[in-house]
């Protein structure tokens, strides 16, 4: 047994959550201190019109800012939160980037903590509950438990795959209409699309990577407990060592809690330059405390050997192998973290290559943005290679799930730099449809600029721990439908491994074509609405933007369909029909290539993104060589951020949820498909 | 023990590869009898100059047609056949497109045939000559004949790799300078890497294609003789059967031979729109044929039934079961085929739509070409995994080997229709270089066009059959390294498949970049001729093309050092470090991830090419719109064009050597690795 008595256990788990949601509440209190409208007239609305804002009315920027608030926010109601932060972030940008940031980071952290403490509490709260109906058998209550996984993913399929296809469609529709044929820049609030895209961007960003990274984390915690339940934990009852996943998980929490004090409070921002050092710190820090952390957590709540389920053996574990793991997980995260940045930001050579292919084309661009998502993947993959290899020697499938939760362990401080982004990069587009002017504008886009390499990172972090947690479900999938050995050399395993490896393909080729569907849809209420709407080219009328955020919302529910069917009914059909080790087959290949294809895709739209803003910026002597805007080069680096759009937002990221949710389903559905599977080779 | 004799089986395996050697060369002389010199001036001159041509001197025109070929043929030695046909294909050209495809069909006949008939005749010939050192060893002399496979793959490396790059590095680098600096229209005699490009045609369409099916097809043949060595035949020395698998390969010519008939003979090419369906019709008269020949050669050459290794136990097998695994693997290929087609031939909706997305621009083409390619994936990867069912499940690793030589038994008429393309290709470049007139032009333009469909065809089949013969390799090698089983739920397999799986990204990103290298080198050559020999542009002077076929040849032989290493050096570093198993699960894993990545590139850059051929060539209502050459459309369709070219003619096909050569290394390697590999794990 370990130190850790299972009434502090309980204790633990239960502050560390609540501590959680207090902490993002307080976060959301200092937020909420920036007072968007004027018609309360406090005395913040006072100190807002006391700052000096050069030839724009301050009540009037003020309203303003309220009102496309309003239209945001109209969108999804679960994005509430980011929504509410673009408009005060903005309002800060005006007196000094240093505020603006603390604003747009509190905000990012309020869905962090709110995120992770929730997740960490629903899953105490829902265990302690089943235990009234299932007592003393653990292994039914940590069996049905799994449920919460399939749920978890479920919902990370509407976040990622619609939430993937809505912003992409929005982006798109507004720029062919506005950009193309009307010829209004960027975000000009005459644009009826323009708040969908706004929305879009919260959407897909926020709600899609918060889905997905909840997703993950809900999945290898169940995995994990499964795997304990039906090994010595779970037979001998040891409360404390079966919530082993728990308790790193609140120590993640309180880990993150300081980590985040270091950006808000220790340090301050005086200067843009600050700003992406100041968030790639947050990552380094947190991962330096946690380490410590897992290092406390499994000396004091696990026993210093125990046995662990092993397909079918007891495999002997010692506490120091878990700390390895759960340890390997999280450091690989952070590399894999610092390879997508160096793939995807312009600070280095590869993003910069990019660029520099501009001046012989668009076809160029294209051939080096594939090239170097191709090449992005070298490091990841060894480093997953590596995790997955210590994690499965030392504590076979416990151990992978583990890994995965490590890397997820500090997923409120990864959230939070994550959502920052969209916030900052809407913060960008209000001080533009509010007037601001061309100073607040640039520290907005500052602001921006640091949000856009930390996505990639989310990115890097969110399909690393999909392929760990796939890979954990993979087993306790293996585990539950009885499988001794999963044969490449079976025919039916390899089959399901070459069908599998197809699959992110064909879900591929689903998803961009859905972007491509949603955004024509948008093209059209557009159209309709530059030439019924009179006065609305001059600015004397207001375009409907409801109407637009509704089609959005509508296209990308009905083009999720495919794709999701897809998922959904690729493993039904596999066990059904050939059975558990074909499906094992189709689970492996999807994994191995589908990661692939995730990251490849994730870093060269990324890249392409960043060579555009790379020269746009013109910051240095060959950037400006290649710019300014309008020039051959950036014209064709416009067309290589255009193709990445669906690549990087949609299709690339939405793979996470392909291999995760075929796993968990599987997993549900292992003793049936074990039971009753394999129908077509029955009769053959 | 079969019906057919010991000496009835040489009779006939060396009659049929002398049989195919001769029609080969009758073939030459047929297509030779054109006169492309008029110095020797004999009675074909005569009849030459009898023909009608509009407004230019014959005389000059053969004088012309003959120094081209001169300077194409200083290229590749091998390359011989093919560019002795262009210049006769262009002057046939002259007296209608039925003289014209006869030509060019005959001499890809000439290529098709020696290659298949020369590798069954130096294979039949190695064993009988092994024979005298092996005596009878059989499993000896059949397990050194493997070297054959290694030889005919590491050719291969060289043919496809290479010439992928050198293909690729002289177009680029031609265009480059050609089109957009110097404005010259293309396949014009100033561009000094003009001849470079024409040969780059022959090497990458015709080396690469033709070795690249060589070597799967000297390989499946090795993979099926090893291990029927170590089944019932090799044990109790049954020549005949053993012999089955060259016995196929024998009926194949014969089946090829009067196939060839049909498209030289017995129906005569009228018209324009005749051309496609004819060759169409060529690859399923061969199908249909030597499904009979199949039936005819398993029911005579193998006993009714007889057992066959299976991983180390002994599988029942009737010599029906061999029937269905060599004709599923030849029906596969023609589906295989005919699914390439559809995705990549203008005829169709697919490459149609590609081509409507040019309307708003390069990168929704580039995003329509991508989910193309992703879609196209889907049939092929569903009709191997059938065939690997069915084949694995009935003979086991013999019968994935003999599918793979089942699709590769027609494969002089593959060839055939295969190296038709470039011939055409080349043959249209040499009527714009020699001035001839516009209505010849159309014609070889026309051959040209089936030419590229057909293209895309071989390459199906190319895949396709890299694919199966990959895994034949595996299964040799998992039986010569004495493993039992490859479990996907080991660490040392899983890494093996998740690293393998990373493998083709790595090795396209690394040709992509060589095409990139070698074609700047190029540009400076091409360049530095315009700027130093006076009166180059205005025609008066001769640009020296040997100097840039120089370049081309001498860069592509140093750029494909680094991915030829990569595909060398990985089965040693994995074996010798991490031993068998994980070796096994780089390969399964580099098999599995890379046969889509080859077909999803290469039909991606095939639907592009024809996508802008459709809006050039505007032979409908819906070309028209998009059209004509130098509209928006057309640019935005260039540019696809393009980024398509490294796709389809380096980084897609080089992938089936990445496979083939990695499996066939490792089966060589895979005593030494069984005995020694694995140092890593040992000293951990």
């Amino acid at each position: 047994m370990g130190v850790l008595s299972e009434g502090l256990t309980h204790v633990l788990i239960l502050v560390a959550s609540l501590v959680g949601i207090g902490f993002a509440l307080l976060q959301w209190f200092l937020v909420s201190k920036v007072r968007v409208s004027v018609e309360s007239g406090n005395g913040y609305s006072d100190r807002l019109i006391g700052e000096e804002e050069e030839g724009v009315d301050n009540l009037d920027v003020s309203l303003k800012c309220a009102e496309i608030q309003n239209a945001i926010s109209v969108g999804f109601l679960g994005m509430k939160i980011a929504t509410y932060a673009n408009a005060r972030t903005t309002l800060q940008a005006r007196k000094g980037v240093g505020k603006a940031f603390i604003t747009a980071f509190r905000s990012g952290a309020v869905m962090g903590f709110l995120l992770s403490a929730n997740g960490l509490l629903v899953l105490y709260v829902s265990i302690n509950l089943f235990k009234l109906y299932y007592g003393d058998d653990w292994e039914g209550l940590y069996e049905s438990i799994t449920g919460y996984g399939l749920g978890g993913s479920s919902m990370a399929l509407f976040g990622r795959v619609g939430g993937g296809i809505y912003t992409k469609a929005a982006d798109v529709g507004a720029d062919l209409v506005g950009k193309v044929e009307r010829n209004i820049p960027e975000d000009d609030p005459r644009n009826p699309a323009v708040i969908a895209d706004n929305v879009g961007d919260n959407v897909g960003d926020i709600a899609g990577m918060g889905s997905d990274l909840f997703g993950s984390y809900a999945e290898s915690s169940c995995a994990a407990l499964f795997v304990a339940s039906i090994s010595q934990f779970g037979v001998v009852h040891d409360y404390t060592a079966m919530s082993y996943p728990l308790i790193i998980s609140a120590m993640g929490i309180v880990v993150c809690l300081i980590t985040t004090l270091f950006a808000t409070d220790l340090f301050e921002i005086k200067n843009v330059s600050e700003i992406e050092p100041s968030l790639k710190r947050q990552l380094v820090i947190s991962t330096i405390l946690m380490t410590a952390g897992i290092a406390m957590v499994s000396f004091l709540a696990l026993p210093s050997e125990f046995t662990l389920y092993d397909f079918g053996t007891d495999k002997l574990v010692k506490n120091w192998h878990l700390f390895f793991c759960v340890s390997i997980g999280l450091w690989a995260g952070l590399v894999i973290g610092f390879t997508t940045e160096y793939y995807t930001s312009n600070a280095y050579s590869p993003v910069q290559d990019v660029a520099d292919s501009c001046r012989t084309g668009a076809a160029t661009n294209v051939i080096f943005g594939l090239a170097l998502g191709y090449k992005s993947v070298i490091i990841p993959i060894f480093s997953i290679a590596i995790a997955i290899y210590v994690s499965f020697s030392m504590a076979a499938m416990y151990g992978i799930a583990m890994a995965a939760l490590g890397m997820l362990s500090t997923i409120s401080t990864g959230l939070a730099i994550d959502a920052y982004g969209p916030i900052s990069d809407n913060a960008g587009g209000i001080a533009e449809m509010a007037g601001m002017s061309h100073k607040i504008r640039e520290r907005t886009d500052a602001l921006d600029a640091a949000g856009n390499t930390t996505a990639a990172i989310g990115k890097g972090f969110a399909i690393g721990s999909a392929a760990l947690v796939s890979l954990a479900l993979f087993g306790a999938f293996v585990s539950r439908a009885g499988i001794k050995a999963v044969d490449v050399l079976t025919p039916k395993v390899f089959i399901g491994l070459i069908v599998g490896a197809m699959l992110p393909y064909w879900f591929s080729a689903m998803t961009m074509k859905s972007v491509g569907s949603a955004a024509l849809k948008m093209v059209e209420e557009v159209r309709r609405q530059f030439n019924t709407i009179p006065g609305l080219m001059e600015g004397r009328a207001k375009p409907d933007y409801t109407n637009c955020v509704k089609i959005s919302t509508d296209a990308s529910l009905r083009e999720m369909i495919p794709p999701g069917a897809l998922v959904m009914l690729t493993p039904l059909i596999a066990g059904t029909f050939f059975g558990v080790e074909t499906l094992a087959g189709v689970l492996a290949g999807s994994l191995v290539s589908g990661v692939q294809v995730a990251i490849s895709a994730s870093n060269t739209g990324g890249a392409w993104d960043n060579a555009k803003k790379y020269i746009e910026a013109g910051a240095s002597e060959h950037a400006k060589s290649l710019g300014p805007k309008g020039s051959d080069p950036h014209k064709a680096a416009v067309i290589g951020d255009t193709i990445g759009d669906p690549l990087k937002d949609t299709s690339g990221p939405s793979l996470n949820i392909l291999i995760k949710l075929m796993a968990v389903e599987s997993l549900v559905f292992a003793p049936f498909f074990a039971a009753h599977g394999g129908l077509l080779f029955k009769l053959l």
